[in-house]
């Protein structure tokens, strides 16, 4: 592999068009300069003051993807459960149905994604500066599609970070903010649902009335 | 021009690489459909749940554009000034010294960008999901890259948006998050300055010894 040359053909805006959430993942192992690849493009983003606030901490070893499984799993369920019975009720939206049933399959196999890769950053006068790292994870998933890899980006992890970012080696004043697992594709890209622009861009002023949300 | 067409060529990775804050614009008029191609880019950014939170409001009459222009100078001014004097030192590092003049430069032309445009975002639970706005940020970030314009992001305007919000007919429960000027660069891209990735990316742990902050 030409980890150099790999996904650099990709169009820019057909691959911000055709990023979806890639949630049915392969157990093969993805290459490190691979990770290390769509990391750097992470590093490009832009940050309040160039401060570059964002680290990356790639978990690759079994035994440690399983640890974290164990955990994001049983928040999965506790948070998520009665939200996935809702979803198979037969009047409910078969698209976010769809969307509910790939969350729980990763949920349920986070164990075998490859990659967990946290994305954590600092606090500043004792704040997350979280905004400051959205634009790299935005860069990071970009890059993912650009070379072949399927991720996806969730924070229900947050929810047993007061055990994961110590395990991590991440001091208080670093904490993960997001999760990316990474790894080849089951599915597909496509084109994510998403509301026309129509809706979304107002002249000179928001009109309420317009908007429907 | 055609605005189908247009920027669809520019490599996704490539993009990523070359695109940087672009302060220096030309006071000429930018296509409304072009906007609207970069907000588009934008909408196809994730967001929890798919709920897609992001309103793009573009200010682009020249009487607004000063309205807001004459507010974010009196702040940038306030708040930045005694930073700027700081950076005219002998001893100041000439990069971030350009960068400052950048600022410098954007905040007195902010009346001269043909196109202001603010992303905002809604509360929830009261509290601001920001980090909902800003893989949509990025993604017009890089869609202003492909499409020949410049664009920065700046957060100063938060300093007024007790003003701001309702002059631009935004409800509490929608606040702006960002302001993005945007206008044919006058300057060029090129890679923005960064650390190396090797310093940013950690396999298994962080490890604070090796992390140079």
């Amino acid at each position: 592999m030409d980890v150099e040359r790999i996904g650099e053909e990709l169009p820019l805006l057909e691959g911000i068009r055709t990023t979806r959430a890639i949630r049915r993942l392969k157990p093969d192992p993805v290459p490190a300069e691979l990770i290390r690849k769509v990391c750097e493009a992470g590093t490009y983003a832009p940050s309040g003051g160039n401060r570059q606030p964002w680290k990356f901490i790639a978990v690759t070893e079994p035994e440690r993807r399983e640890w974290v499984a164990v955990r994001y799993r049983r928040v999965f369920h506790d948070y998520i459960a009665p939200a996935l019975e809702a979803a198979e009720a037969p009047d409910f939206p078969e698209r976010k149905r769809r969307n509910m049933r790939a969350a729980l399959h990763l949920a349920d196999h986070l164990h075998e994604a490859p990659v967990h890769l946290f994305v954590a950053g600092w606090k500043r006068r004792g704040v997350e500066q979280v905004q400051g790292l959205f634009p790299a994870i935005q860069n990071v998933l970009l890059a993912c599609r650009a070379v072949g890899l399927g991720a996806s980006l969730t924070t229900l992890h947050t929810s047993f970070r007061e055990e994961l970012d110590p395990w991590l080696g991440l001091p208080p004043e670093i904490p993960t903010c997001a999760l990316l697992p990474i790894g080849w594709p089951i599915g597909r890209y496509g084109t994510p649902p998403r509301a026309p622009v129509d809706e979304k861009l107002f002249w000179e002023r928001y009109d309420p009335e317009r908007d429907r949300r």
